[in-house]
């Protein structure tokens, strides 16, 4: 397969394209400078995409959607249809184990790679047409994305048991990730986590807790 | 001041800007929507410019940079140099303490209204320059970035203590988060905390306690 059949640019610096397959494993310049570029172009992209998809969804559910679309998962998903493996150039010493993730991070430097070559309308292309047109359903993913706090009040409500969230502690300094919370089943404490938000800490504590508990 | 004089673009739909200024107090749409937009657009444009402006830079310390110039402190010390909070509506009831982050958040959603009235190019050149060129000093910004875990190193072969890692569960469903670090220090549990890589998590938790104890 050529690069133009894989991404449906014709390529003006076939330099930054050697890049993106360069697995890090190579000691030499390899493709993670590229994926750290790659990864908030797609974010880009995909969010644009989102908000014209679901014009009435408020922000929160568009970010869950947006964390769903580009979760390591997803990517790895998508770069297997492309059939990035192969492409990828990394050390002849290297466990097939240690390659994880690295057909999604591939696929990241390559989004990279397109748009520094192309710019960000023929990249916003790509994305639309080699990866999210025919290999999304947007309804699949829709029903995918779960409220973890309503789920764990119906969970509690069915098994009749009390919950209560606790802040532990305000991180005022860790701006990043300030609310500390604890999740308190019957008056004990059996969950933590660490959100941007408050919203955000309760979705993550109820959801550690569901796995805990075998729910999800 | 014009729309023209803030954003240096020729506004097309006006009702994109009103937009960006809803302050989510307001019952009606608001421009929360436009911000998850602008975010993550912003979060791309500047990806480019570090990505550019440090070429011999990793992608962890790029990773670093990115955060710390589109973190909220930043994008709230952007916004008020733009004076955004003036335009901003909000309920009449809204106490002022509730409006901690707005600007920010205006300026995001600002970045979101420019993009889809104008696209991606004008909407880098606003980012380049009314916010980077005249605001950001590049040494300054570089060493802000802190190595905690460094830090911590070098605290405790000072104070003539012992440190260890332990990894606490790795949370296989959950992937964005999967690392689940604590921190031992003279054998004691001082603090935890969870990551996407083990490196970040490490960054974390040493960032935790050397808060706690006053070194930060």
């Amino acid at each position: 397969m050529t690069l133009y059949e894989l991404t449906g640019v014709r390529a003006k610096n076939l330099n930054l394209y050697q890049l993106a397959f360069k697995h890090k494993s190579k000691n030499s310049e390899n493709n993670e400078r590229l994926e750290f570029l790659g990864d908030s172009v797609l974010d880009s992209v995909v969010s644009e995409i989102i908000y014209k998809h679901f014009p009435s969804k408020n922000e929160g559910d568009l970010s869950k959607l947006r964390s769903k679309l580009v979760s390591r998962n997803m990517l790895n998903y998508l770069a297997s249809k492309l059939g990035l493996l192969q492409h990828l150039s990394y050390r002849a010493t290297h466990t097939t184990d240690g390659l994880q993730n690295s057909e999604g991070n591939a696929l990241e430097a390559l989004i990279g790679a397109i748009y520094l070559d192309q710019g960000y309308a023929p990249c916003q292309k790509f994305i639309r047409v080699k990866l999210i047109e025919p290999h999304i359903d947007w309804q699949r993913l829709e029903s995918s994305v779960v409220d973890h706090k309503s789920l764990l009040y119906t969970y509690c409500q069915k098994e009749n048991k009390t919950l209560h969230f606790v802040e532990l502690a305000e991180d005022k300094k860790n701006i990043e990730n300030r609310f500390h919370l604890g999740l308190e089943i019957d008056g004990t404490q059996v969950a933590e986590a660490i959100g941007k938000s408050k919203k955000i800490a309760e979705q993550k504590v109820a959801k550690i807790y569901l796995e805990e508990i075998g729910v999800l």
